[in-house]
């Protein structure tokens, strides 16, 4: 099989990582168990991808980045929105 | 500055993205808000990006996804030890 279908595939679920944690958190508004730590980390090293992704000029990086970054930012404001709340 | 620069630094923050969560879930034992799918997804497509790194034999690929999948698996080890304790 070509490799680069391994590596589209690869890239589809690195953009959807993110995706389960946000949907559960925003139910059940509760973020108790999850690290903010892990989320801050993906969120820096998925805009310094980006700015990589800029800086060689590669539209896949680019996009895939652009993706992850939407997800881990909505985790970062729903893990403050709910630890804030929690605290009263 | 030069583009690599910036995309190692990325790589090391994308190696220890998980670290902070596997840390916190094996002090706290507690895993109720984190997202199972989230570490499905994650160790599949970690695991495909590995392949992928084996089929374009990239080194750098192929050593940032091994630390990735330790983590990632590790996490699922985590959840399903810890759901296991927690529905008795």
């Amino acid at each position: 099989m070509n490799s680069e279908v391994i590596g589209i595939i690869a890239g589809a679920f690195s953009c959807t990582t993110f995706l389960p944690q946000v949907i559960k958190t925003w139910k059940s508004k509760s973020t108790k168990d999850v690290s903010l730590t892990m989320f801050l980390i993906a969120t820096l090293g998925t805009a310094l991808w980006l700015l990589y992704g800029i800086l060689i000029n590669s539209f896949s990086i680019i996009a895939t980045n652009i993706v992850v970054l939407v997800f881990s930012i909505t985790m970062l404001v729903l893990i403050f929105i709910n630890r804030d709340k929690e605290r009263g």
